[in-house]
């Protein structure tokens, strides 16, 4: 028997016991993260389904899943066998409409609430008509389920630090003040790791660590497995005002608060912590200070980012100088080796510590699915001509970086360039706009991709998304994207990290994305207009686009002028790093070259 | 003793003999027009503001008036002398925010509830904790209150018409059934003269007529002043299943209803009209389906629309041909005559009826204020080198019109020449955009704004508005600005007819403004892509921009071949109706030449 069709036959007998209906399995942990540590997968462990997201339904008669777009092919093959079916996830078919259609009031729906946002939980109330259970049904079955992490705790060097924790505290507590909250508890990984400056090894890719974090008026309480954390930094918080506690005590902590104004961001916070509050305790709801805080990067932060990028452009002149070599002396190169060496180049950088997220190298037809990942059952050889996509990024000390490019393996052809040329132009379109400050940045989102809607073209992702700094690659709450709703949280602030990443997919034939990182920055010597301050996009990242695939009749004279300074910028500074490296070297002038 | 302040030291009288605590003075009617019956018009009887939109507030000590940016300086010298104070209204400043924050539980605000919308009284529900009370206290003060209108009713002939009224009726009914209504209750005076293909005169420049519209499944009832309409008109409305009832009837006619489903739209309804329900009435709220199926012009009122839009490039060749000679002949013009004169051109027309809106015809620093008006008692000669915005518009039978273009008069300067120059950019970039149906129009509107923005220049404004069909100059549901909200109704659909009306203007220098009507229509041969069906705005407004004032180094090569494109258009059907006005052809001529 299919083992997922097993654990779902076992789970519907513990839902018997306990009287559920229907018992809901999200893919989150207790602080509603990107990456979940291997613990937390209650998701994979019910269906075998292994994506990044995905929402499990089980009742006696029946079982589902529900995915996005980038999923459903993978979700098919996996679920094979399981009893589980496919339920293809858009705007109107979403879990949360099943539940209010097919559900009575006199059912009960199970829900881990310790694993679930309150804003879920609210919105469940409101439109489900059964009535919610917290309830553990994975626990009882995961019999060997895999332990927590138990990586170590370090500091971010005060060096590559905006703020000293004591004064990002002080930041936040008069956030707190304003808020009139005397008391703030924080879920959210990335924000408890910026405020504390500390980083950690719990999950892939983000440098974050398992805790919650309580700050009271006078002291800050951080929750968190004490043998992550040596003596010597223990004593170090304590000096700062904060005092470490058990992971696990969080609940007890909870329980204890009275007559307090407790700050929480409902979409960061999972419902059974609110569930645990004494009814004294009055709920204040809002964005994480610390949020807007971390993402509005400061100029210290925003020179270290900038030595990043060219830690960051120096690895990628050697990876595609290697590349272009090796290709020439016919080697055979996969898919999977432009992720090791990609991963290689950057090692060779002081300040990289590992790589932001998994590398997508996809070659051809591969790289028409945003999300392709290319695994030791499946993947590609670069043969023949075609296009290759590189989406990838590092974790330094001094920043987080993210870039896809797009090279030419062989001769590209015309329909190629074209596309090349249009993904281009958007690129330089949104890069190269002034726009008021506090605009919300979906409004902006028009302007990146009126060069493809003129061809009757678009890309079913956003445009752009916030970046932290030696943090979380996926970071808010900035989001450029016309199918993100406008909301007080998106709108555009000075020193903001973003990612500009248009693109063009064909089925079966290539895709071509183009990603920069860019800095929310004011504009110089600003006029004296009625219109308040103005803001530009300033770019950061720095890495050549591909000349060869580039039809210069398709682009404008400002448009040019755009690529040959980003390309002088470029080379004047890359090329200082790169005098060892004569190959680098001369790929990256090659390709700098300014074009007319 | 200052007239009103007289009136509201009478209205506080009666306020204490009812116990009202605070009362509100809205700008509106029983179907919350845009322009108002001078009948309607409370809130000019109480202050003497005489701008388009206001709310007064008046509680015992004190009294307010709220209004909008375009009327601070018009508010601030009608108020004088009646003890109320202006509040200069923006987003932070509003009379809901006021009462929200002023008003107690125990304290009673009082509204006619005849002239206020349930979303209105809805909002004041949920932010107010005063109670609410439906009071008229205008009517007892206003002893000589001018008579609602008489003005007769008559038939939109047929030629004219998309469908007849039973076709009409008949998608309106298909609509509620999707719905599941049964009845639908219609009091905006658009929607209800588009169904029933009848026209009016009863206020100013919208052809519409005071009346109800309630349809039930076997019949419409059609509540109006029934001297309005002869017996012809009558009968053949019956044979169409339309029967007509006193205008005052519609209350008892609504407390009779019994057990059925109601569909009303709640901005488009006022509050009084739902509070006389019987409990057995479900109401269901939705956008009227009319509003849906008129902003979608079709094939046959598209044709007569561009008709329409000969008839009025014409009158302004002519228009802009006599002022070129008065002024070369230093006759003394003033804002005022182009007034007259716009209207007397237009009117040379068989489908001209009367304008669609009050003309704005503003000389330099006059028309730095978007709603300038010019009166007998303060108006300016077009004297010296200057720019004279003029947006003009016209009703025909075959279309309505709305324009607005900017003539130098003399020699423009410098700064005036990049400025148009500028707006140009801006129009011309929104108006060659391809963009997916179905987006929410606010997203597009950064494209308009983008080449000012880049000189970190912004305009205040919408940049475009819905135009109805020989009805109202104001439609929705679309809007092109980013200040509106993103709301499924604002999603552009195919057939709309909007304006594109971007501008830059410069205190005490001059306004320009750049106004075109465009139709939503389907890109020709349309490419197979995955991206559903792409719009663009076709150009339906004929009339040439100037030429004197464009910098042409400021174009790019694909803004030039929109403008001779449009310029080529322009001529070609305007010239063959000038042939006996060799004056305005010339004019038209010189100004549709190529530019290179």
């Amino acid at each position: 028997m299919n083992i997922y069709k097993q654990r779902v036959s076992e789970l519907r007998t513990l839902m018997q016991k306990n009287n559920i209906d229907a018992y809901l399995i999200l893919s989150a942990d207790p602080h509603l993260s990107e990456y979940l540590p291997e613990y937390y997968k209650n998701r994979i462990f019910i269906s075998g389904f292994t994506g990044s997201v995905g929402t499990v339904l089980i009742t006696q008669d029946e079982a589902f899943l529900w995915v996005d777009g980038r999923y459903w092919l993978q979700a098919d093959k996996e679920l094979q066998g399981s009893g589980i079916v496919l339920q293809k996830q858009d705007v109107k078919n979403t879990f949360t409409k099943w539940l209010e259609k097919n559900l009575n009031t006199n059912q009960i729906l199970g829900v881990d609430f310790a694993l679930c946002p309150l804003s879920l939980k609210k919105d469940l109330q409101k439109t489900c008509k059964a009535s919610l259970k917290h309830i553990d049904l994975i626990t009882p079955l995961w019999h060997d389920r895999p332990a927590l992490p138990k990586e170590r705790i370090y500091e971010h060097e005060a060096h590559y630090c905006s703020y000293s924790r004591e004064e990002k505290l002080k930041l936040v507590r008069q956030k707190m003040k304003n808020l009139n909250a005397n008391t703030h508890l924080i879920s959210s990984l990335d924000d408890i790791a910026w405020l504390t400056n500390l980083r950690g090894n719990d999950v892939d890719y983000n440098p974050v660590f398992l805790s919650h974090l309580l700050i009271l008026e006078d002291k800050a309480l951080l929750f968190v497995d004490s043998l992550k954390i040596d003596s010597e930094l223990e004593k170090k918080l304590n000096l700062d005002g904060i005092w470490l506690k058990n992971y696990d005590e969080i609940i007890t902590d909870l329980k204890k608060l009275q007559n307090t104004n407790l700050l929480i961001e409902p979409l960061k916070m999972t419902a059974l912590f609110i569930d645990s509050l004494d009814k004294s305790v009055k709920i204040i709801e809002e964005i994480n200070p610390s949020t807007h805080l971390k993402a509005a990067k400061n100029a210290k932060e925003i020179a270290h980012i900038q030595d990043a990028m060219i830690e960051d452009g120096v690895a990628l002149c050697k990876l595609f100088a290697w590349l272009e070599e090796a290709i020439e002396n016919n080697e055979s190169i996969s898919e999977l080796d432009i992720d090791t060496k990609v991963s290689e180049f950057r090692a060779q950088s002081e300040y990289y510590l590992n790589d932001s997220f998994a590398t997508i190298a996809g070659f051809n037809a591969n790289a028409a699915y945003p999300h392709y990942k290319a695994t030791k059952e499946s993947f590609a050889y670069l043969e023949k001509d075609g296009l290759l996509l590189i989406d990838s990024g590092g974790q330094y000390k001094n920043g987080t970086t993210d870039i896809t490019r797009v090279v030419p393996i062989g001769k590209p052809n015309e329909e190629q360039i074209h596309d090349y040329t249009l993904v281009l132009k958007a690129h330089i379109a949104i890069s190269s706009v002034i726009f008021p400050k506090d605009i919300a940045m979906p409004l902006l989102d028009s302007i990146t991709r009126a060069p493809l809607w003129q061809e009757q073209l678009d890309y079913i992702h956003g445009t752009g998304h916030g970046v932290g700094y030696f943090l979380n690659v996926h970071e808010g709450p900035q989001v450029l994207s016309y199918f993100s709703p406008v909301l007080e949280k998106t709108k555009a602030k000075e020193g903001m990290l973003t990612s500009i990443e248009p693109g063009i997919y064909k089925v079966n034939k290539w895709g071509i994305r183009l990603e920069n990182l860019v800095i929310h920055t004011k504009v110089e010597n600003p006029k004296n207009t009625d219109f308040g301050e103005f803001l530009y996009f300033k770019t950061v990242t720095l890495c050549p686009f591909e000349i060869s695939c580039i039809d210069t009749n398709l682009l404008d004279k400002k448009e040019k002028t755009w690529l040959n300074n980003y390309h002088k910028e470029v080379f004047e500074k890359l090329s200082p790093k790169l005098k060892d490296h004569p190959k680098a070297l001369a790929w990256l002038e090659k390709r700098t070259k300014a074009i007319s």
